[in-house]
C-alpha cells in the first residue's frame, strides 16, 4: 500500500519511525473521510474537529484543507477504487527523546492513505457492551489515537458475539455512543441522540443528521438517552463511512419501522450528493 | 537508532508500518524495563504483566523470557551506553484491514529499543493535575498504548508548569498514580500508596517496595489516597528508571525528613544490586 507522507508517496510498510509517538503512546490525531472520486466528504468539518485535537495535544503543525484535498486527490488519482473509498487522515508527533512529556523537538507529520470502502451490510447488528466510556476524558470531542483501547476492547467483544458493533455505556450506565459511531433513537415526530457531555463523540454525521431533522420537522433532541431508550423507535448508527446506517439491538423485538427513519437517510443521501456534486464540480 | 524486531536489527525510521494498528490506535502494549550492561531488572515482573496486556487485546505473540533477554543483550552489544540504559519493549498486532475490529490476520510483531537513561534530579517537583485517571478503564493494569493520552497530557502540563511529574486524581478526587510512576507517602512506621483499585498501575517498583517495607517493619498500606494524605510523610514516586525517587509537590510545606524513606530507597537499591548481580552473574 502507498500512503501519503507530509508531500511524499511512501511505501506504507516503511512509513513510521519506531520511535514516533504516535506509535509508542498514541500521541497523534485522526480522522476517517468518505471520499468519491478524489472529493472527500465535509472535509471542513473533519479537519475542524482534527484542529481541536491537534491543539489539545499541542502538536504544531499547520492542517490546511487544500493541502489535505490536493493530496486525496493525488492517492486517488494513483490508484482507482471500486466504489467510494475512505481516506485515513493521520496527525502524529512523531520522534523526539524517551518520556511521557513531548520535547518540541519533533517533526510532526501528517499521513494519509486511501482503502475501499466495505459496503455496510443492510442492517448493522449491535450489542451493548461490558466496557464503559469515561465522561471525564480530555479526548472525547476528537479522535486520538492513545484513547482508542476501550473502543477497540468493545468492538472485538461485538464480534466475537457475532454483532457488527457495540454500544458504549458510559460511567453512570446511560448510553454514550457506539465504538465507531453515533446513535439515534428514531420516533415519528423526535430523534433522540446522547449529549456530548454523555460521552458521545461530535460527529460530522451526527450534526448533520440534527440539522436535517430540523428541516424535516422531526425535533432532535440531544439528551441523557438509557439503554430502554434504545427500544422506543428505530435506531440509527452514524459516521462517515456508512453515513446513517439502520441498526438492531441484540435480543430486541425489532424496530417500529416508523418512516421518520427513512426520511433522514435520505436527507443525508442528498446532502451527501449535494456535496460531491459540488466538489467534482468545482474541480471540474 | 537501531531497533531489534522480531530477531533482526532495523533502522528505527523506517521499522514500522503506516497501517499498523499500534501506530492507529494503540493496539499495543509495552514495557520499560532498566538494563545494566546488557541485563534487565525484574524481567518476569515486566513480562508478566505484558502478557496481562497481551491477553486482554487478544494479541497472538509468545513473549519469551529468553528471547526477549537475549534481545536486550545483543542490543546492547551493538552499542555502549554511559551508565545504564532503559529497554522500550512494544508488542503491536500490526497491519491488517480496516476498522476497529483485529481481524486476526495480522502477524503481531515484537520492537526492543535501548536508550540512555537520563539521571532524575535528586528531588522531582510534582504537582497535582487537573486531568483525571479513570478507575473502571480496561487497560488500568498494563501499559497500553491505546490509553496514554491522559498520562500525555498531565506531563504537558507538569512540564508547562516547570515540574517533572504530575499526580493523577481519579474520578472520585483521590489520587491514582502519577502520570509514569507510582507514588507512596511514607511515615516512621507506615507506607501509604493508593490500591489498584483506585486507578494505579501494578508497578514492578511498587510491588517490590511493599515486599521491602514488610521486611523493615514498615507496615505497608493499600488504601485510598486523598490530596491531603499527601502531605503527611515524604513522598516516594516509583516507576522501574528511576526506582523510589524523593519528591516534592508544588505548594508544601516540604516533607518531614523522616529516616523510613531513606531506607526503603536503601532497600530497594539493594534489591537492584543482587539483580544485576544474579543476571551478570549467570551469564559470565
Amino acid at each position: 500500500m502507498i500512503v501519503w507522507r507530509d508531500g511524499e508517496f511512501v511505501e506504507a510498510a516503511g512509513a513510521v519511525a519506531a520511535d514516533d509517538r504516535g506509535f509508542l503512546i498514541g500521541d497523534a490525531v485522526f480522522e476517517t473521510i468518505l471520499v468519491d472520486h478524489g472529493a472527500p466528504a465535509f472535509l471542513d468539518r473533519h479537519l475542524e474537529r482534527m484542529r481541536r485535537g491537534r491543539d489539545t495535544l499541542g502538536i504544531a503543525r499547520n492542517l490546511d484543507a487544500e493541502e489535505v484535498s490536493a493530496a486525496i486527490d493525488a492517492l486517488a488519482r494513483r490508484k482507482s477504487f471500486p466504489g467510494r473509498a475512505v481516506c485515513r487522515v493521520t496527525l502524529s508527533r512523531s520522534g523526539g527523546p524517551r518520556g511521557l512529556a513531548p520535547h518540541g523537538s519533533a517533526k510532526p507529520r501528517l499521513y494519509l492513505s486511501l482503502a475501499t470502502a466495505a459496503a455496510p451490510p443492510e442492517r448493522l447488528r449491535v450489542i451493548v457492551s461490558g466496557r464503559r466510556r469515561w465522561t471525564g476524558a480530555s479526548t472525547n470531542s476528537f479522535k486520538c489515537a492513545g484513547a482508542y483501547a476501550e473502543n477497540m476492547l468493545a468492538r472485538t467483544e461485538a464480534s466475537s458475539r457475532g454483532a457488527d458493533e457495540a454500544i458504549l455505556l458510559n460511567e453512570a450506565g446511560r448510553v454514550a455512543c457506539a465504538t465507531s459511531a453515533n446513535l439515534f433513537v428514531v420516533m415519528d415526530d423526535r430523534l433522540l441522540t446522547p449529549a456530548l457531555s454523555e460521552g458521545a463523540m461530535p460527529g460530522v454525521v451526527r450534526g448533520i443528521l440534527l440539522e436535517e431533522a430540523e428541516t424535516l420537522g422531526i425535533e432532535p433532541s440531544q439528551s441523557l438517552v438509557t439503554p430502554d431508550d434504545l427500544l422506543q423507535g428505530d435506531l440509527l448508527l452514524t459516521n462517515s463511512v456508512i453515513g446513517p446506517a439502520r441498526a438492531e439491538l441484540e435480543g430486541s423485538p425489532g424496530s417500529g419501522g416508523g418512516a421518520a427513519a427513512g426520511r433522514l437517510i435520505a436527507a443525508y443521501q442528498r446532502r451527501l450528493d449535494a456535496e460531491f456534486s459540488r466538489r467534482t464540480g468545482a474541480r471540474a
